[in-house]
């Protein structure tokens, strides 16, 4: 390892770093040690002033572009080299957890202040990114800033969205773009020479081997779909039940026969129906609507193909005698990693002596979206149980900082290069 | 039949009756002809003040008590002698029809205003009444206004139940009391001589048989349960199916086997799952909790006895590896109507020529519990197809103009009496 690299990985401040989450999960902060922080809430602005406060403190540059993803830029020698980026997303579950997210932006934060603090001049800039939206908890679909920023998706795509409470997705997009007037604008997609993200596991197995950090290989395959079933409304103690149009009784139909259709002894795939909306949602009276959510992964491109092809058919059959429409909301094909990030993780790793595990991820990241523009790689730190997407959510402060001096090396060697 | 009730049943106004009707429809008015009017809301309070206005202009006394029920009395000879009553509901639905409940608070208003107009003396008063919150829509359970009424049960075990949007009962009630400060203060259960209930049948017999009314023999039993199913949230793309505790997924599985314990092959018992909350309603997260609700119906005691039994020992068994807990929110044995009011709506049914069926009622009313302090019956009137709690709810002015001469000579018997 390069003495000015070791001599910023030394300036990596695990008081620091802990504290600033300590700071961000006052935002949003809900019984139980979580956060609630919906993508383009009033939480999120706040989230957004308190990072751009921290990065004006250093004078870092900070733009933002059309779809609300904020950069953080520490400049470096070569201007017009494209940076390396390193970060991940803000907003959070309804009932999310303090790490999910924040922690690659304040990893990717504490990196550049520590380089700051090292006096290093690397050859690229090096840049902390904030994506907008990745969880897809308020508005759907989930890794919405990435997809739109590396222009995989067009924000036109998504401007009509609307929330459980109606918002529409392009007003609650325009108060948080006006929320930050400090920003300056960024173009979509521009040139990128590496992306690192840091992420906490969201699944057991570091602290089940008893590993520091996960040097990501890829990531799983995913489908999402809103499946609506159409019934009619009818008065639930005097209409006969053979001549009624249940929406509620055909979702539940289909839903088992998703469940049958997805059932997995090997335990690998993940089904969930994790939001159910029914009108008119009252006791008395026979549902005439109901929409539900699909979400199903797998890491095998055949398997997830198959599984994403069989919902359409599968629901129309058990939706007798009620009408359905399903949507497609998101697909992504499983990802692989740049083998050339991923080597450069693990020999920071190796060379820091923190015990490291090679693994997928089982969750959708930002890193999928930016792994088609540029080389790309995950590092995962571990967290208590396993238990994400909850408000349980727990980490060590000594497991962050691990993962963030992993992140420093890593990054000063992309921006070297 | 006497040449005064006669002259009273003359007087009905079939172009007055639906005038009312149109005018009522106004309030709360949805797409497709329909009503939202729920119970203790803006709409509410609108129609409440509507009918005030009306029984005003006639300078009828209305009082109202604690529970909101608004009462408009026309005086009878004998100041001391106990009131009969006529009445239904004006709250609807989410997306309620234009008839269900008001049409029998305007047959009776149209009953006062044809006696009056007759200038007939009775040796009772007849009274409107006006229920409150029998649909339960939007604060559960139904028929609330005439149980607190009657003390079936006490105003304090509703006054903390919540809607979909968390607002308090007792908060929206007490906004409805002081909207309408010109009616007097009516006490609870006080004596009535008599209960006479007009209502659209709700259901296909009267139009399949070709009958103008039905002289409804009593109503069906019911049991109202929420089921509610405690899990985990989880991220749904890492957590292992086998380690989570889905609370949708625990949910199917109880409604499932109540689907099981419900199947009846000749199509008389009713099951409704008509409400669904699911938290945190999240595509990407596994649910961690889940609230539906329950309605079983059947006109046999023992068998909705031995239904109403089951539930919540199957619940407990279905939900592994969730908790689950089962509130009994509303429990209705069947009811039979007194013999002599039955007899007195036939007779009058048939002296004024108009074609009826003797029929149970599938659905719950008012009369229920009036029922338990009064002798009590109900005039049904046909509507197209059979469809209620629908916005398509139909009806004609000449088949609710009967009704509504049945009803008045009917009462004229009870209130000379």
């Amino acid at each position: 390892m390069r003495e000015d690299t070791r001599e910023a990985v030394e300036r990596v401040d695990e008081a620091r770093l802990w504290r600033r989450h300590e700071e961000m999960a006052q935002i949003g902060a809900i019984p139980g040690n979580g956060v609630n922080r919906a993508a383009f809430s009033g939480e999120d602005i706040r989230a957004r002033r308190l990072l751009l406060s921290w990065a004006q403190a250093r004078q870092f540059e900070v733009t933002m572009d059309a779809i609300g993803n904020l950069f953080v830029r520490r400049p470096g020698l070569d201007a017009g080299a494209a940076p390396v980026l390193s970060g991940s997303h803000m907003d959070s579950q309804p009932r999310g957890g303090r790490f999910d997210g924040i922690y690659g932006v304040l990893a990717a934060l504490e990196a550049l202040e520590a380089i700051d603090d090292a006096g290093l001049k690397t050859r690229r800039p090096i840049e902390l990114v904030a994506w907008s939206n990745e969880e897809g908890g308020r508005f759907g679909p989930c890794t919405m800033g990435s997809a739109v920023h590396t222009r995989a998706r067009s924000i036109d795509d998504f401007a009509d969205v609307t929330d459980n409470d109606g918002i529409v997705l392009k007003d609650a997009l325009a108060a948080t773009l006006e929320a930050t007037p400090e920003a300056g604008t960024r173009e979509l997609n521009t040139p990128a020479a590496g992306y690192i993200e840091a992420h906490i596991e969201q699944g057991p197995l570091l602290e089940m081997q008893g590993k520091t950090v996960g040097v990501v290989t890829g990531i799983q395959g995913l489908r999402w779909f809103n499946v609506e079933v159409f019934g009619e409304t009818a008065h639930a103690g005097t209409t006969p039940l053979r001549v009624r149009r249940d929406a509620v009784r055909s979702a539940i139909s289909i839903i088992n026969a998703l469940h049958e259709l997805t059932a997995d002894p090997d335990d690998v795939l993940r089904f969930t129906v994790g939001r159910m909306l029914v009108t008119p949602n009252s006791t008395n009276s026979v549902a005439s609507h109901v929409l539900f959510s699909v979400d199903i992964r797998h890491p095998d491109p055949a398997t997830i193909r198959r599984l994403g092809e069989a919902v359409e058919p599968l629901a129309r059959k058990a939706a007798t005698p009620c009408e359905v429409k399903v949507t497609a909301t998101l697909h992504d094909d499983p990802c692989v990693f740049d083998a050339g990030v991923v080597d450069t993780i693990q020999h920071a790793a190796d060379e820091l002596g923190v015990a490291s595990l090679r693994l997928p991820s089982g969750a959708s990241h930002d890193a999928m979206y930016m792994s088609r523009v540029c080389p790309t790689g995950m590092i995962f730190v571990p967290y208590e149980k396993g238990v994400s997407h909850n408000e349980a959510e727990n980490a060590t402060p000594q497991d962050l900082a691990a993962g963030a001096r992993v992140l420093t090396a890593a990054l000063l060697a992309l921006a070297n290069r």
